[in-house]
């Protein structure tokens, strides 16, 4: 049952490591070839999703080919709302839509919080993961954050300016809590079930964090991270607030063991803001991997050395871009192997 | 030749005002029904931008309406590469197209800095507006900021992730320096010819600034915007670095006058950045305006509160959203004019 390689719940939990633990944010995608060809065979993206030996299939195509030290699974955020009753399409190029949204009350009432039987799909691919797994290396299990799916349940799509869930949180502001906490309430459940069919980490997404301000953030997103930090006991939490770095101080007392952080945020202050007490997770800027080889490994070595070896997990600060070459990716993943704690 | 209302142009200076001077960007916008008139006489977006006498309408429109401390010339930020050699084009809910863009040293070479003669349209507009102004309030000017137009002269539209110019920033770093020089001398130009005209403000948009971290922020946008700052010595000069939080430190350090806030920067972080020794405007959350009149004179209230009547301009922290209710623009204007500061 123990795992071959733990690296990455060592580092979350601030026990020593030889070398830093790498995994990318959209590792399991389109910048593979082998990830595209299961794609194809799936037919869609959502058919993907909801195919088990097919998710099971991608979501372990990274550790085979690029070596990472964790799979993360293959799912989507926007199973939740589709799981409390707002079923959505995803059109090419245009990400997702949803038919219906919650703008009032009654729209809240028809929601369900029992997600238990709806998310079996997931918890199959997960058993599949951890099978074809074998115990190499351990599995990222993850939600949305309750603000990002709030975002996508009122708005229905994504926004340049989110208009819809801004004005809620002005207009509307108690009908936007009762919603936020529903949400919560399935996430922590979705959660438990992921934890308990096997996933050895759970990282949460505030994919839309950057479109609130420090107050409004305080307000509407920050407790109810808080909320599902607490409830999760088992196993180490992530939290990745997408341009968040104006709430890195408050993000910092979240009683979670590593904090995301993206590109925008310099190495130093994230340190600075949580010092030794959590771990920090990130946070090269994407589009390095645009550059050559030499480049790639001279960004890596300077991030790893501005926020140190130990409390430490390399990522990129944001999900890979498609049209990467993976060869940069296998790059940037062998300069962290080859980066030596001693 | 004396300004009846130079309330903004003190705040700018540092000089002692009764009451803050309020502004909104975007005032000249769909917001307002006398706007959206003018627009559909002129059949087009760039049409009302290059009929000054349809373009000086909508700049002083707000003047008359929302009773703000100044008004900002009706334009857009990419002018300047139109006038460098690319057009463009823009499409109804799409934003603007470029058919062509700079990729390499060829394009580069086919740009010319010699822009006077094709923004004279422009120059007749600002002499036309300083014309119905009548003295009463200042005239903002604007350009773009460098890097916000390197993104759009490399990429051609907008995007999520503008991997166009990133990509050129990490694989051909002198490539896009000289592209960068090229369109700071336009932009010199071009603010030049802005101020002989009449204009008693400039004020630059990095609305791009969010998609750098604090190295590249530092390596491709500052020493442009710092170029532009110190070649401009007759009017005050605002930065305005949209999600550029992150590099609050480094703005602070420009010889501008004043510098723009977004909502996601707190006025107690920035104020503890720039002292005294600049201007801050900003930044009330623009979807605050959703809200119920109370709720927005509250907010008002407390922005100005958090940033000190004094060394201050109010406006909101980004572009006012086209479907906000004007009536709640008013009550934002109102607000601040009964703001004492004694």
């Amino acid at each position: 049952m123990a795992l071959k390689n733990d690296l990455i719940l060592r580092a979350a939990q601030g026990i020593a490591v030889e070398r830093p633990p790498v995994w990318l944010m959209r590792q399991a995608g389109r910048v593979l070839p082998e990830y595209r060809a299961t794609r194809a065979k799936a037919g869609s993206f959502l058919n993907l999703l909801k195919t088990p030996d097919l998710a099971s299939e991608v979501t372990v195509q990274p550790v085979d080919i690029l070596h990472v030290d964790a799979a993360i699974l293959f799912s989507d955020i926007l199973v939740i709302p589709e799981a409390m009753g707002l079923p959505y399409q995803m059109d090419e190029g245009k990400g997702p839509v949803f038919p219906q949204t919650v703008r009032d009350l009654s729209g809240l009432q028809n929601l369900t919080t029992d997600v238990t039987e709806s998310l079996q799909y997931v918890l199959s691919t997960v058993r599949q993961t951890k099978e074809r797994l074998n115990d190499r290396v351990p599995l990222i299990g993850f939600a949305g954050a309750p603000w990002t799916v709030f975002c996508y349940m009122t708005e229905g799509k994504g926004s340049k300016t989110f208009s819809t869930p801004r004005s809620m949180i002005h207009g509307a502001p108690e009908l936007a809590k009762a919603l936020l906490e529903k949400i919560t309430e399935a996430t922590c459940t979705y959660i438990d079930l992921q934890i308990s069919n096997g996933c050895n980490m759970i990282q949460l997404f505030d994919s839309w964090a950057g479109i609130l301000g420090p107050d409004t953030y305080a307000e509407f997103s920050l407790p109810y991270l808080r909320k599902i930090c607490e409830h999760i006991r088992k196993v180490p939490v992530t939290v990745f607030a997408l341009g968040a770095s104006f709430a890195m101080e408050k993000l910092a007392e979240l009683p979670c063991a590593t904090l995301g952080i993206d590109w925008h945020t310099s190495p130093q202050y994230a340190r600075k803001m949580v010092g030794d007490k959590m771990t920090l997770q990130g946070n090269l800027d994407p589009a390095v991997l645009y550059g050559s080889h030499s480049h790639v490994e001279q960004k890596t070595r300077e991030m790893v050395e501005s926020f140190g070896v130990q409390r430490y997990i390399a990522n990129l600060g944001h999900g890979l871009y498609p049209d990467i070459d993976p060869g940069k990716v296998i790059t940037f993943v062998e300069t962290l192997h080859k980066f030596d704690a001693l």
